[in-house]
């Protein structure tokens, strides 16, 4: 079977017409702030916009039947690539980030709802930019939906079929281009849920501004704030509580917010994953409330805030910061580590492993004890109560292995630059995750800005490795990929 | 069916009275050297005799009949225990290690042939404990080579059957309490080994007593050392390359050096595990030589050197230093992070993940992205040919999953007695592949007196747990083991 590269161009320029519109969004901001980028973003939008069209129109009158698989591992990636490039053209042509390396950065930051950023002084950045910035975030947040729900299931990826059964009218079937039915639903929810946030973030004293940009990246759980100190600068406890209660929604699986929303929430309860994210999200809390309120000399009240708030940014992998994770204690350091292997919700815009391959992981190792001593008996990993199949949990775990594959060679990269240990494996496990503060001189007070270009260039790769549940990056290296078919 | 405690015992019993009788083997050292510690020595190696032999002959006349997998698992650890638990009396009775939590620390790290040491001034220790410390690690060694070849395979642990079809003379059977022919042959070559070594070393210019002690613990790929500064002691480079190899040939597969010492020198190089094993290590050596090349001031010849001593000292497992590893470059302290999840040949004695594993777990991370595309292909792994089936590999994947899994739990308790992310996860990642010196504050140039009773104890079951490959330690944690059956 060939490859139907005419729908997949078709269905990249459709992308580039969307991401052009989404640029011009960013022009009456511009305008009403009298930033002086109101011609940057207009040249960028038009552009992005005639590029796409021509691309689509192009292709439009072929008969583009169906997408193989095949092909959708092509279009995903290139989709996301195809957007982080024209997505540059905001920052370059209104000079802000002059140098590609930093916007192209910066860009797929922003899609893979990463958060990791190069900038030294946000405060600095025009209005309408920093808003495009953000809108790269909730772009990526809504592509990621489609993806979880639509498309990852039938390309088989990692496990990602696990939560389909759950999904409100997902048939597995032929990947087809026009988006589903379910993805519309959810992105409602996506869309009302960042309204509400918005809402609650002016009223806790935020600007329409921070608080509309805030609440894009809060939803993407992707972390980009309009300020260099991120969320510290609100010191408002309401703000802090409203973003940590939006984080942790926007890291459930929307499926089950609908649910939800729709009263089933004995549905919601019975899904094992949701237990378990809440379950943890509790755990850790308590655990991490009691080290800071003894290490430190704060208030009850605000070591609960501070440890609840960089748990749930750093388990949904949006990356906000309100305080110092590195610097309350050696344990809690090495806790901040782990939980960036962890990730929230499959399902959600949250990046990383996510908890319910950690639940098939954690079962199957303490199955795998009593399958030493009783080999022939059968002892199927169960989820929701249901038996998992063996090809599932042998691919959960091949992807688990692959992470770490991947997190060794990034860090031995990144350290062959020069960049010390800490500093290494921090960038790269946060990238990895797409979380955004790392650890060493990448960590929650600072930013990526110091990385060399080389450096930048690797992190990018992870973070796309990461958003795009490695198999549909990686696929496309393997020469089996393209010839034999 | 019930466990066969009066044949465990039995078992027990004579692995004790051997334990007595090692070091009643350190007297002469003791009495030749005048170190005044003879009597320390005796009344250890009475001791253990005693308490051995009254636990063997209160169980001989019973029909002991064969032993079930289970009480294998029981056996083993207790195995381990047990000996480490009499190995502390040369320590305690002779006062050179006062305190029981260091002693057993010692001792543990003598059995599991890890090599982390609480000694802080090894040369003021009398020569006749000294030789037992050494011992320890020997015994270990021989142990590891029963255990991997004989014992392991049928108790089915994490892919060691994998190289069990070529170990001459092993059926997998009904384990017996009996040592296998195989074992014999085998101990035969480490024996001899260790005399070679011992002979070289004193040709290179050590004393008989050091050129022992050294080849006892090289070929246990221990890493005990008589001097504080480890074999950085010795600036002989004849001394250094001799240990480089006799270090490699320890983390051989002992049946391959059988084969090879028989002249089937093709049926050593057919094996998949070794090319893999020297191509990395050859690999490794250019890489790492180039690097100290250009940030040292060093001679190519030192620069090699240096590279390849702590780079096969490390992957084997053994520990001996003569460089700081952690001093060179921050690309080369993540590599020599990442080396220390690698390990040496399966059948060895080399502690740590085993190469064998990783090429499992490589092939199988590519053929996982080709499942993909072709989920009903059947694709399995191919070692020396021949394919895996999926259960092995299965298994594999879930050790590493746990290795890292108790990686992770292992650096969090360390890290919460207030030591500090570098030497937590550098001591935690060094004690559980049973290598020595680790990271930070326990690095290549320090030791262990710096933990923690409590790390202490944490460390000595990491060392357990990573030296008896996870599963024989675990199985025991597990209520089915006790009850269903």
């Amino acid at each position: 079977m060939k490859f139907n590269f005419k729908a997949i161009i078709s269905i990249l320029g459709l992308l580039l017409i969307l991401n052009g519109g989404f640029m011009l969004l960013c022009l009456p901001v511009s305008v009403y702030y009298n930033d002086g980028q109101w011609h940057s973003l207009l040249i960028a939008g038009i552009c992005t916009i005639a590029v796409g069209s021509i691309a689509h129109l192009l292709t439009k009158n072929q008969k583009n039947g169906g997408l193989s698989k095949r092909d959708g591992y092509l279009v995903v990636t290139l989709g996301w690539l195809g957007m982080s490039l024209f997505g540059t053209f905001p920052y370059l042509i209104s000079g802000q980030i002059p140098s590609f390396t930093d916007a192209f950065f910066e860009t797929l930051s922003g899609y893979t709802t990463t958060g990791a950023s190069i900038l030294n002084d946000i405060e600095s950045m025009s209005e309408g930019i920093l808003m495009w910035r953000s809108l790269t975030q909730w772009i990526g947040g809504m592509g990621i939906i489609v993806l979880t729900v639509a498309i990852l299931p039938i390309l088989g990826i990692g496990g990602m079929q696990l939560f389909v059964a759950e999904a409100p009218g997902v048939t597995p079937d032929k990947l087809k281009p026009r988006i589903t039915d379910t993805a519309k639903r959810l992105w409602l929810i996506y869309l009302g849920l960042t309204a509400l946030e918005a809402l609650l973030l002016k009223i806790g004293g935020m600007s329409y501004f921070d608080a509309i940009n805030h609440s894009l990246t809060t939803m993407a759980t992707g972390g980009f704030s309009t300020k260099q100190a991120s969320i510290a600068y609100y010191t408002s406890p309401f703000i802090q509580y409203v973003i940590i209660v939006f984080m942790f929604l926007a890291g459930t699986n929307f499926t089950l917010t609908y649910f939800g929303l729709h009263g089933k929430l004995k549905k919601v309860w019975r899904n094992e994953e949701f237990r378990y994210y809440f379950g943890f999200t509790l755990g850790f809390a308590v655990l991490i409330t009691s080290v800071v309120f003894i290490v430190t000399n704060n208030t009850f009240e605000t070591s609960f805030r501070e440890s609840l708030f960089q748990l749930v940014s750093i388990v949904t992998t949006t990356g906000y910061v309100t305080a110092d994770y590195t610097s309350w204690a050696p344990l809690l350091t090495v806790i901040f580590f782990m939980l960036m292997f962890v990730g929230a919700s499959a399902g959600s815009t949250a990046g990383g492993v996510k908890v319910v391959r950690h639940i098939i992981l954690l079962k199957n190792s303490i199955l795998e004890l009593r399958r030493q001593i009783h080999p022939n008996a059968v002892l199927p990993v169960r989820l929701n109560k249901i038996a998992v199949s063996s090809d599932i949990t042998f691919n959960v775990m091949a992807f688990m292995i692959i992470y770490f594959m991947v997190f060794a060679l990034g860090s031995v990269l990144i350290s062959a630059l020069g960049v010390d240990f800490n500093t290494s494996v921090g960038a790269v496990v946060t990238c990895l995750g797409n979380i955004g503060p790392g650890f060493g001189k990448v960590g929650p007070l600072d930013n990526f800005a110091m990385i060399s270009m080389p450096g930048k260039w690797i992190l990018s790769i992870l973070m796309l490795l990461g958003r795009l549940e490695l198999f549909t990056v990686l696929i496309l290296f393997t020469p089996y990929y393209w010839t034999k078919h």
